[in-house]
C-alpha cells in the first residue's frame, strides 16, 4: 500500500520534519498541510490550536493519509492527545514525545535545555514530557524567537547567525568540571533544524544536539513497522504540499526547510 | 470634550505610534487596540484585512473614539477608504500617506527608499503614494523582516541590531556623488523605530530617515485643528490598552515600544 503519510504544521517549519522522514523512509508518499492561513499557532488558546489541528489533520484523512505526523510544537503540546482520539485508530505521533524520549536517551547526567518559540518554553510540554520519563532529570527551557526569524530569512549561517546563537546559547557551553552544567539541547522548534549549525558552534562540542525532526522521523519509522503500514513500493515516494493561503510564499520560504527546490507551483491551495 | 483617539494595529508595533501621539498630543486620551488573536495581518488576504479592521475600529467607536489611526501599514494599505467610508464622518488616518508625504517633502532628489515587512513592500502602497505626490521619485522598496522579530525581542542596539541593518541597507549608504543613491529612507514598519539608532548607523547621516509613526502623529494634530476635536482639557491625558489574546504578554513586549513601563494588568482582554 502507498497510501501517504500526513504531515501538518502551521507554516513551513513542519517541513524540516518532512524533510527528515524522508530520508528515513524514502519509498514513502507524504502529504503536507502548511496552515499559513491561521499561523502562528503560538499565540493561539489550546482550545483554538485544538480545533484547527482536527481541521488540518481531517484534509489529510480525507486524501487518504494512513498516519498523522503533527510537525509542530504548539499543537503537539496541546492537541496531540485530543487529535489521537479523534482519528483512532489512525496512528498520530507530535514531535516533543519523540524529542523529548531521545534527550532522555542521550543525556548522561540528565541536565537537558529545551529551545523554542516563548509559547513552546512557557507551556513547559518538554520538561514534562521529559520528567515522565526520568524524574531525576533537570530541565533549563529557553525562548529562542529569533531562531525563527533568521530561519524564515534563510540566514542560517554566517556572522549573524553565529552571533545571535552565541547571546541565546552561547552560556550553555561546558567549561571545566561544572556540575551544573548541561550536555544535552533539544532544538524544540521545527524551524531549528536549519540553524544547526550555528547552534553547535555556539555551545560547542560537548554538549548532544537533539534535533526532534531527526527523532519523529524515526519514531514514525517504528510506528509504520509495527502496525505493518510501510509501504511495500519501490523506487521514491511522492511528496504533496499544501497551503491554506500563499502557496508562492510558501514554496519560497519552504525550499529551505524542505532542502528542496521547490517550483513556483508546487504548493496547492486548500480552503480549510 | 476629552473623548480619546482611537489607534489599532495587529499587535504591539502600532505602540510606536501612540508614542509619537502622546508625544505630540499630551491632552489627549488615546485607547489602543491590538488584534493580537488575529496577527500577523501581513500574511492575510485584503478581505479579511478590511474586515478584521472594521470590527476592530468598530470596539474603538463604540467606546467613544473621536477619530481611528489604523497603526499598521498592512491595514493601512487595504482598508483604509473601506473604514473611511464605513465610519464617516469619523476621520480615519492610516500610516502610509504621511509617511510618503514625509518623504516626498524630505527628498532633494526623489530618489527614495521603503523598508517594511514582506507584504507591505510587495503591496507597493509606499511607491503609489510617493508617486501620486511626485510622479518623478524613483522608489526602491526593501523587505527587512528581521527587524520585526529584532524589535519584539528588544535587542534594538547592539552588535546583533547593527549588524542585520548593516545587511539589510548597509549599501544604501551615499559613497561619492553617485546619482542614483537614495537620499531618504522611510521606515515602512510600525516596528521599526525602535531600531532607528542602528539603521541610521547602517545608512550613515546623508540619508534622511522618515519615521511614519511621527508623520502620522503630526498628521492627526493637523485633522484635530481643522475639525475643531482637539481636548480642552488640562493635564495629561489617559492611555487604555485593549488587547483580543494575551493580555499580559502584550504587556511584556509593548513596554519597549510605547517607551512607557506596563503593568502586567495594564492591557485589557476584549473579545471580536
Amino acid at each position: 500500500m502507498r497510501a501517504p503519510i500526513g504531515v501538518f504544521d502551521s507554516g513551513v517549519g513542519g517541513l524540516t520534519v518532512l524533510a527528515a522522514l524522508r530520508r528515513h523512509l524514502p519509498h514513502e508518499s507524504f502529504l503536507y498541510l502548511g496552515d499559513t492561513a491561521r499561523l502562528p499557532y503560538g499565540t493561539k488558546s489550546a482550545s483554538t490550536v485544538a480545533r484547527y489541528a482536527r481541521q488540518t489533520a481531517r484534509v489529510l484523512v480525507d486524501r487518504g493519509a494512513k498516519l498523522v505526523v503533527i510537525a509542530c510544537n504548539t499543537a503537539s503540546a496541546v492537541a496531540l492527545e485530543d487529535l489521537a482520539v479523534h482519528l483512532a485508530p489512525l496512528p498520530v505521533l507530535g514531535v516533543i514525545e519523540p524529542g523529548a524520549a531521545a534527550a532522555c536517551a542521550a543525556s548522561p547526567t540528565g541536565r537537558i535545555a529545551v529551545i523554542g518559540t516563548d509559547s513552546t518554553i512557557r507551556g513547559g510540554a518538554y520538561e514534562r514530557a521529559i520528567a515522565r520519563r526520568r524524574p531525576e532529570a533537570r530541565v533549563l527551557g529557553r525562548p529562542c524567537p529569533l531562531f525563527v526569524a533568521l530561519a524564515e530569512e534563510g540566514w542560517c549561517e554566517g556572522p549573524i547567525a553565529e552571533a545571535v546563537a552565541q547571546r541565546y546559547v552561547g552560556d550553555l557551553r561546558r567549561t571545566g568540571d561544572d556540575p551544573e552544567a548541561i550536555d544535552c539541547l533539544v532544538l524544540g522548534c521545527t524551524h531549528f533544524p536549519v540553524l544547526r549549525g550555528a547552534i553547535e558552534a555556539a555551545v560547542g562540542p560537548e554538549v548532544i544536539l537533539v534535533d526532534s525532526a531527526e527523532t519523529t522521523a524515526k519514531a514514525v519509522h517504528q510506528v509504520l513497522e509495527r502496525k505493518g503500514l510501510a509501504t511495500d513500493a519501490e523506487g521514491p515516494g511522492d511528496i504533496t504540499l499544501l497551503a491554506t493561503d500563499g502557496p508562492e510564499r510558501f514554496a519560497r520560504a519552504g525550499a529551505r526547510f524542505l532542502g528542496l527546490p521547490l517550483r513556483p507551483g508546487a504548493v496547492s491551495l486548500v480552503d480549510l
